[in-house]
């Protein structure tokens, strides 16, 4: 087999079968197939699209290019949630206890920031003492003790993505279908989960700006999952805003914990029932929509989720005093408001313009290298739809390095549109996508 | 600008600016830009195409890339033909003193042979003492002397294309009308040609085996070489079968000097009359078609041609003896018979079949760094439309190596298809492609 021909094939057309996927992928993984072979085949697939079969091919191939982890000693339906991504989405660190509270195990891997998008990982390393640093054997235990464990991904977990990131990112081959689900699909898969919930997210703030666009991708990802024996479920919703009000780490764990407490944002709240309900189901835990998304609501009111959460943090070495105390969190030494220059309507908060406002304040990294400062952030206090006067409160900056303000406020006021106009509402869940049927809402 | 830019503006299907293109070929060139990204770009190409004016700003970008030969010292209009290349293509040996006895410059920059296809600079150096190792001077002083000289391509000329093209050669990008039209024609200007005639071979045995492609290559040249301000034409001639007899260095330069000697096949001699009839009226010696042709015909009745040769090898070196005494020329030990296997009209030569076997006896080379036999090679008995009995000769072939005849015996065998019905004659010439005409005969 020769890497000149599964490129021609692919240029023209023809569909390429699994033994060619195979010999692309672990050839390119092994470094016998060079870059520029690999590029041009990125991008005659980008052009020439993949059908299904052979995206499901080349997840499985890249799911083997390295370690698959064995989670079959955890008790129970193990499911796994991924979101595409956006601004203030700090929904694993709200979800997992609140999931795990209602006896489904969660034993979640999850990724660093990079960008205007936060990571999970950093953001539960702004509670003191907590780390993601568990090792296999602890990180089952946990979760058969206590339902939950978060742990960081393994560089031994799928490094053929690694590598085709890379070259994907240089050479204008990012936004294929095909090579977005297999990336994602392929880490899930070689994760050890059961079952999987994909949070696709869509609008101005997400990955996919189009709702049409996510509900494919989400089609794409839970054909993939299911035809790799894992029943898979994807839910479309909004991320046009930011999600919540609060956008940096320490902030948004504490909104987490207020979620916990029954006082969350709306939007946010309601997120976390619908994705935790649909992860009960998953679990074999609830039956039904309605009867999980009750178990999860007694949780809050019951206090047990919240309890779940203090466990969580003291299994991983945390201070769990925080859940009572938010000023055992790294700080900031600066709390500036951002006032509106006019009185009317929010029409629009741009996610990605908030999400770099809160990068320059310190909330993110703009390189791998970079040392985040998990204090600094953004709390919105109005959302689209909300009414303002003119010099009212739009937002509170935090930050302790007072040279990054005027930069980041420029962002910031950058970010929203206000109108005479009320609005139209946004709806915050757009559908389901199960193996057998699209539901939109 | 960056490199990530231009792929995606191809990748969606734009034309790149001449900024965009020259950036990319400069930056290509001079090692800033790596091969990954560059193969992505040329897939891009491929597959969404290149218009006329983005392939008139490449091929000048890769003609600047190395130095411009400045011809301007030589009189006359300088006339450059090339050929897209086949099997048996000696047309040049013949052709350069034919023309210039007709008193047209002829200054040919000329190439090497590789794979299953010649190169006239092997074939003149078959000539005992010729040299293509002509420094500019006296390339320039022999052309304004006796009106012809042949040398070497130097390294300097367009070295972008030398890059481009193995790339293209490993990521399946080498069959695309604007990059195989900007490669040809970038070394033909970068050569100093006033005006330029394109030998576009169509058939079988040619790089383009349809017609119509082989049109809309021509027609793509023609309008680069004309947009660049030198006058182009370009003929669409027959590569179904080998061109002549003879396959191999010193018999194809025996077989053209018998072509001057106004005894050459029947098909070469009818090429050589028509090409050189457009190179006379590209030079403005002749006024039309057919006085040129008399000119021609008038030059290798009287002898003039024959005379021109001489001249032409003596000014390089060689040994004009050659002209009256073959036996000067390399030989072989052996000369082995190729029997028809059965009786009928040949209906078909595969010309690649019959480069191939030349190949294998040791008439050409298998990659860059292999040494010609250049005494060896095959020269046919019998042409497509003839008739053969069982056991009648095909052809002969010409070794030193006995251990390679079975290989290229039966690879000649192959070549051939035999059947009871006269096949239809195909034409020598198919049309004539020139900046505001296409004829099609």
């Amino acid at each position: 087999m020769r890497m000149y021909d599964i490129i021609k094939k692919k240029r023209d057309g023809h569909e390429l079968t699994k033994e060619e996927i195979n010999f692309f992928v672990e050839g390119y993984s092994k470094g016998e197939i060079p870059d520029y072979q690999v590029s041009a085949l990125l991008m005659a697939i980008f052009l020439r699209k993949m059908t299904k079969q052979e995206t499901v091919y080349l997840t499985d191939a890249m799911m083997r290019s390295g370690d698959v982890i064995d989670l079959s000693r955890i008790d129970g339906i193990k499911v796994d949630k991924h979101s595409t991504g956006g601004v203030g989405d700090k929904t694993t660190i709200a979800l997992a206890p609140l999931v795990a509270s209602c006896n489904a195990p969660v034993a979640k891997m999850s990724g660093r920031g990079l960008g205007h998008t936060g990571g999970t990982l950093d953001k539960l390393e702004s509670i003191p003492g907590f780390s993601i640093e568990v090792d296999q054997e602890k990180f089952i235990e946990n979760v058969n003790k206590i339902k939950v464990s978060v742990c960081g991904q393994t560089a031994t977990i799928v490094p053929a993505d690694k590598k085709l990131y890379a070259l994907r990112d240089v050479t204008a081959t990012v936004d294929n279908i095909s090579l977005i689900a297999s990336s994602i699909m392929s880490k899930k898969l070689a994760s050890g989960a059961d079952a999987i919930l994909l949070d696709v997210k869509t609008g101005s703030g997400a990955f996919m700006k189009d709702i049409e666009d996510s509900f494919a991708l989400a089609k794409e990802m839970v054909d993939i999952g299911n035809g790799m024996g894992r029943e898979t479920i994807g839910i479309i919703t909004d991320m046009d805003q930011p999600l919540g009000y609060a956008v940096g780490n320490a902030l948004e764990v504490i909104e987490a914990i207020d979620t916990l407490k029954g006082k969350g944002p709306k939007d946010f709240t309601e997120l976390c029932l619908n994705l935790g309900a649909y992860m009960l189901m998953l679990a074999k835990v609830a039956d039904n929509y309605d009867d999980a998304k009750q178990m999860l609501q007694e949780s809050i009111s019951s206090g047990k989720a919240l309890e779940k959460l203090r466990e969580f943090i003291k299994a991983q070495g945390g201070n769990d005093q925080v859940v009572d105390n938010y000023d055992l969190f790294p700080g900031a030494s600066h709390v500036v408001e951002l006032k509106s220059p006019k009185k009317g309507y929010i029409s629009k908060i741009e996610a990605e313009e908030v999400g770099v406002s809160a990068l320059i304040l310190g909330a993110g990294r703009e390189t791998k290298e970079s040392e985040i400062d998990l204090g600094a952030g953004i709390v919105l206090r109005k959302k689209v739809g909300d009414f303002v006067e003119e010099g009212e409160t739009l937002a509170h900056m935090y930050l302790n390095d007072m040279s990054k303000l005027d930069s980041a406020k420029q962002r910031l006021l950058n970010a929203y549109t206000i109108e005479d106009k009320k609005p139209q509402e946004r709806k915050l869940i757009y559908g389901v996508v199960t193996k057998d049927n699209i539901e939109r809402f």
